[in-house]
């Protein structure tokens, strides 16, 4: 065995670590921790789901199976807003309501891009010092991952891991980069976007098919001097959603103010959340959109590993170019070139 | 050679109408006509393309060769609206007006419905007599057909064909059903979300992601009593739009009034589609966008044949039922039963 070489290092401590280290993992054993809600196997299994080795793969995909038969389903709110909104401070104070609530409260992450900029979101816990030290809550930074389809897949197993641990509220918190509030709307029940009150020009930044998808949009930091600009940025935000026809849930959207800071509001929108399960499980949405989510990503990965296998093939691959060229210079109609690169496929 | 038994029909016109029916077609003579601007060759060759014969299919498909290369880029713009606010009128109105400064008008139409509710729109030429009566105009149904896809395939080319016989501005219009104004979009220049004006309640009908996708939304039927209204309608949108990000085009979307009946505002409207086609030739965006859109129908294409090959094999139909309801009892994950209907395909 290895012993390190830095005196300064406790070498008995070193020692045991190392050895836990090397120690197999069992699934069943770590499956059966997960369900009787230990949370350090399952930051143990999340680690796993997050591994690129197949191995661990491999462990994870069984701990997933033995865990999900006993999953309970949680009540999932995705959260979007730009860095600075505060959405630490808000899913914090929200956290931390709901488990005075009796709930038990896990947060995690959908960040595709955390491993470029190397600013994970949820990254520095002490961002929500409070949660971090509540026995009901479990923090989990995004994976890393450049593709999203590979953190979608991961923070969904997660999810399901964290439903066996017997968590029944589960925030997943994204910055917005690329498709991902597609991705998180798609794996949660409640979605949410977080604003900033602010003079009219700064309400030109939501980005096209946001407002669509919000169950509800919060004006955070309204107070103070904020306060009236919040409250037009209300007007305004509720003029915007009257354009549009009612959701399939029957829900209508609701634009709220809050101050995370000051913990203003923040029951209002706990309650609100607790009328939108109340209403979705009442009229069958909750559930016909669960199904429609498996749907979705089932059909999402199906598509991707098509693609995948498609755009990997040596002929599609040394075809592609010269045909996208003959397209732009019409030569060929994009329906033609298609068809030429589907007849040499398989 | 078979005669009509009809006494009434003259035989000698019935006899040539039969010869003409039975000679082959020459893909290079009509080829040639279409592209030195005859409409009846135009006319035929769309319906070879709208034809579900293979020999058709084949002929259309030369033809389409022999036009492309000398296709000169005409300005697309889609228009969407629900029945009854006035499209056709609108077109009309904005048509002539396009005709009498010197451009040559073709209106095609997108509606995957009109074999279902056998209720095509821009079957009852009537609504446009103007224009179909000025021999700098033409006009094509929607093609037949349920699926999407087909349809779009189908006006995509009917395009390239009015293209090609010298017509310089394309109106594609839409009731939108379905996906059919992502469709129009996605191959349009332009594009325009048609309203009428009316009580608060009358604007809660847009679908969602349409007003995203507008280049201009013009309020009809702005007259009369309704003037009022309609200026209140365009405050709303007005609104409405702020909240956004500016588009990709740099382009900032219009609100507008007319009324296509009297004839006001569409001079407007159409120094709008001028200012926005110079806009967007000056910065790049139409080219690029003509490229981004070349590539859209290559990749749909793609994605489309390959769900298709997928969802039609033999293995895979007989297990995604039952892995679909092993999602829902929660006994496999989406990923995991996607990755067993995959390891099963080829």
């Amino acid at each position: 065995m290895k012993t390190p070489k830095n005196k300064h290092i406790d070498l008995t401590a070193a020692q045991k670590l190392i050895k836990n280290r090397k120690r197999p993992i069992d699934p069943q054993m770590l499956s059966a921790e997960i369900l009787a809600g230990n949370t350090i196997a399952l930051s143990r299994a999340i680690t796993l789901i997050e591994s690129t080795t197949s191995a661990h793969q491999k462990t994870a995909q069984e701990i997933l199976a033995a865990c999900l038969p006993h999953t309970k389903k949680a009540f999932r709110v995705g959260i979007t807003g730009v860095p600075g909104v505060g959405k630490s401070t808000f899913i914090e104070a929200l956290g931390m309501l709901a488990i005075e609530q009796g709930k038990k409260v896990a947060v995690l992450a959908v960040d595709p891009s955390s491993t470029i900029s190397q600013g994970s979101i949820l990254g520095d816990k002490t961002r929500m010092e409070r949660l971090t030290a509540d026995a009901n809550a479990f923090i989990r930074p995004s994976p890393a991952g450049d593709a999203l389809g590979g953190v979608a897949r991961k923070t969904r197993e997660a999810i399901s891991l964290c439903e066996a641990a017997g968590f029944d509220l589960i925030f997943i918190e994204t910055v917005g980069v690329g498709q991902s509030e597609i991705a998180v709307h798609q794996m949660t029940d409640f979605f949410l976007l977080l604003k900033l009150a602010g003079a009219g020009d700064e309400l030109q930044g939501i980005k096209r098919g946001i407002i669509e998808m919000a169950d509800a949009i919060v004006i955070n930091k309204a107070d103070g001097i904020n306060t009236i600009a919040a409250k037009h940025a209300k007007t305004e935000f509720s003029r915007a959603l009257h354009l549009y026809r009612p959701k399939a849930s029957a829900w209508q959207p609701k634009i709220m103010l809050c101050s995370a800071l000051k913990e203003t509001g923040i029951d209002e929108i706990w309650q609100t959340l607790l009328e939108f399960e109340a209403h979705t499980k009442a009229n069958g949405f909750f559930e016909s959109n669960r199904q429609d989510q498996n749907k979705y990503w089932l059909q999402a990965t199906v598509v991707n590993a098509l693609k995948d296998r498609f755009y990997k093939d040596e002929t599609v691959k040394q075809q592609l170019p010269k045909l996208l060229d003959a397209i732009n210079t019409g030569k060929v109609s994009a329906f033609q070139a298609a068809q030429e690169l589907l007849k040499n496929f398989k």
